[in-house]
């Protein structure tokens, strides 16, 4: 097929090229050049601009945030370019508000939309094992399958609003922040009984929470190692907003989430800017005034 | 080795079973004798008093909480009965505090004292496949092996202070219970935007939290079936509680413990005394008023 | 003084009706044009665009909310129609994002700029004696000076960053949001105990808790009256998430607005839009089960 | 009357000492006797032993917590030794577990027992103007009465089961650490946008939060002064503790009251011992990093 592809992060690099692949014929833009270069030599088209990218089967779009999704193609003027008969597949996590005017942006131009974020790292979208989760109208669907299943380890369906694809990906990443911050409080109760946090984290991760999640971010704990992120930490605040701002939206009461934003924000007041989210450890260590009481 | 049993619910049983089953010597003692029935029938020798199980190379105890195992071993004197020889296992999940009594009282005493709490629902005990946390004396340990590996997957050290065990108990159980948290308050989230919560529990734990504790109380989210319960919500607040209270000890400071204690005191103010910990996710709904509005 | 005033709700027509009867030339406009009646019958002139009010020395506004702000003097272009020399008086509640929008705007087009939020309710408000934070430049608040004694108890300088005046407003009303749940919480908890809320209140807000807020909330907590709202609820809410907004902003974790945010939300999800902020004892009275443990 | 007075800390010895001024024959014990002696040199009899001040009409204690009390009441024997027609007033701030316990124990001994704690300074002790809680049999309490109103501007009468006074008492501090908290995020908030402490302190206690509880700690929190205590912040951890457990034991969620446990923890972790109560403001600080970014 003829494919766009917007948003050349780690992700985006990695999804996009196994497009290429597969086969397809690939048009990428990003706003900054450099990323292209990998693409054109797998063989994609570079284009100068956003709506170049837009003329084709699908456009595929892996932006960073809220923001640069509106910028490129609210703000931008990109929904305006598009070719009538495009079906614009958007991998970003973003709000449910957002969401929703997009959904209803594409359908008043009579352009096809898919909500279609995915849970897994650049690893695993390069082996193209993705989890995607996909909702908008059927027939917009269908057409991107193929694609997506080029992606993805599985393809899980979520009905036609896109919004809600979006909303389980926040639930999702709310999981995955409590999750951490979990670990954080629990390996800090343990160590301030002399128990080591490796200790404790190996016992955990390899019986009862014997999963990605917690063995991923659990090792970091274990190690004390923050850096470089994996996760940014400033990334799962955001998350951890629009998961607030999810549940505010639909009157969801969320007290976990108000744990977690107070973490976070604790975080980045203690210069976590640069962290990766197991730095949530690093509030639960100076709260419990760890580290003083050692010396 | 000639062995005592204190203590045959569900999981005691199972344990003193497979020491039956691998040809020790098993004398066992319950408050209530229906329970020492099954284990006569396999062999087991039936006590009439508790110190009359606590003559021999090593007594394991599995009582239900603080109250029983102050009850029987300080209050009841068996302290003061036991074999001097003896080994005390003791595997209840019990606070920090009566850890350290209860190692200190036995050390006075010339007895040894280990601490084996351990993670696995009856049906694991059954198999023998136990993860077992072992603190204390290494000489009491050694001796207490070759009975624990019986019962045990795997046995992780956690050093000669008793205590330590049971905090990683209680750290563990507090992760529990945040994990159930969590998909309580994610699965609110997901179905006020009509996802179902079989939908979004289905996708979480066979992927991000693909692990036996997402898996076992996801389930029960999933189908809003939380009887009969497997981990009873009260034990839940026990542990919750145990766990806030070796954190004051320690000046561990731990929100997310705060929330679950609201959540679970919730939940029995709303009737929940029987549920099983799953049924957090009842409270969940009730704070989004999600029943009166699918009306 | 030639004064124009914008947004005559219940406030703001206490607080034009004190400008026109201290013998200032009072130019009002509101939206919905039936509020202009009063002020007219008191010798208001009444504007048909609020352009026309914004021709004088000060113009004075008081809208409900971020957005009847942006959409007035940003996107409904007011703020190219001003008088020159105007020097605007912004007494709204709004947030600390839009305040410093509000004064760059302003003085890109050497238009004076005051923030001026006001502690009182319309009954303090028609006594004038309000209490008014101020900050701005000093030029334009020596302007405005005459206008705003003539509201006001006291007014209370906050220096010339604008925004320094509207952060403490919401730290104010995070503060009063904060002493309702707190009597929320405490009543219940006496009334479990079969103390009458209205005791408890009683002895509080006569005692320790001598002061505006406490007997005025803790009146409707007493008597479990909570309507017609004094203070609504949803608008608690604005605020409160106004405040947290201004923390995340500068980086500072304020755990009791997450709570504060739950408790507004399940007060919401709970059918109480049109309650009194003192509604939330209602919630706190739900999570006890009160109401059915008393039958 | 014949009185007996126990516990002979600041609070206690300004209230003994006003029922000698009143012409009351007072008998005073302590455990240490240095703080008998200027009650002696007021004209009190000193007892060597607590029986010897439970002979008389009434005896009051103010003992410091649960475990004082039972160590002098119920380990002590103190119950057993006392005049068959005594009523005992209890000021102490205690667990309603504890209150429960005594209750039944003077029943059993057809022992008069009135629980009586106090709201108000040593400084309001001593004018004789505390606010004096009080709930007992009616008969015990009329007994009470005449020494009650020299140590008291006002009696507020909790009804007939002693509990409900404690009760009320630790509902009553859990509303002061909550102000505390309150004033203490939110000054944090005011100063990131560089309002002053002091400013914005001044500005809310002498408008909406005019009263004695804001003012007073209020002002500690101003001048960032946090010792000596007023109310030592271990006590104040100790109430919440003690509001929690009550709470637990009548099923009352209090998320108000989670949050506030772990700030004090927090404090305590950070070296806050002999801090007061106004010191969590310290915790606030230091969450927000705030110290650090002012360099």
């Amino acid at each position: 097929m003829k494919v766009g592809f917007i948003g050349l992060g780690a992700m985006g690099s990695a999804m996009a090229s196994n497009l290429i692949a597969a086969g397809h014929h690939v048009t990428v833009w990003n706003r900054s050049e450099a990323a292209t270069e990998k693409l054109a030599s797998l063989g994609a088209k570079v284009a100068r601009t956003p709506d170049r990218a837009a003329q084709g089967d699908v456009l595929h779009s892996m932006l960073a945030n809220d923001q640069s999704v509106r910028e490129v193609f609210l703000e931008g003027g990109l929904l305006e370019a598009m070719d009538p008969g495009i079906v614009h597949v958007n991998h970003a996590t973003i709000s449910v508000a957002l969401a929703r005017q997009l959904a209803e942006e594409h359908a008043k131009r009579g352009l096809g939309y898919v909500a279609a974020p995915v849970f897994g790292r650049p690893d695993v979208a390069a082996a193209g094992k993705l989890n995607i989760l996909v909702a908008g109208h059927a027939a917009a669907i269908e057409k991107a399958k193929p694609l997506l299943e080029v992606m993805a380890g599985k393809l899980w369906p979520m009905g036609d609003a896109p919004e809600r694809a979006n909303v389980v990906k926040l639930a999702g990443n709310f999981m995955i922040v409590t999750a951490i911050e979990s670990m954080a409080e629990a390996s800090v109760l343990a160590r301030a009984y002399d128990v080591s946090a490796a200790d404790f984290i190996a016992l955990m991760t390899s019986t009862l929470f014997a999963s990605p999640v917690y063995q991923g971010y659990g090792k970091s704990i274990a190690e004390q190692r923050f850096t470089p992120p994996g996760f940014a930490l400033p990334l799962g605040l955001k998350d951890v907003l629009l998961a607030q701002e999810a549940g505010l939206a639909a009157q969801v009461p969320m007290p976990l989430a108000g744990v977690l934003r107070d973490s976070l924000v604790e975080a980045l007041a203690d210069g976590g800017q640069s962290l990766d989210l197991s730095g949530l450890a690093r509030v639960s260590e100076r709260r419990a005034n760890l580290q003083q009481r050692k010396k």
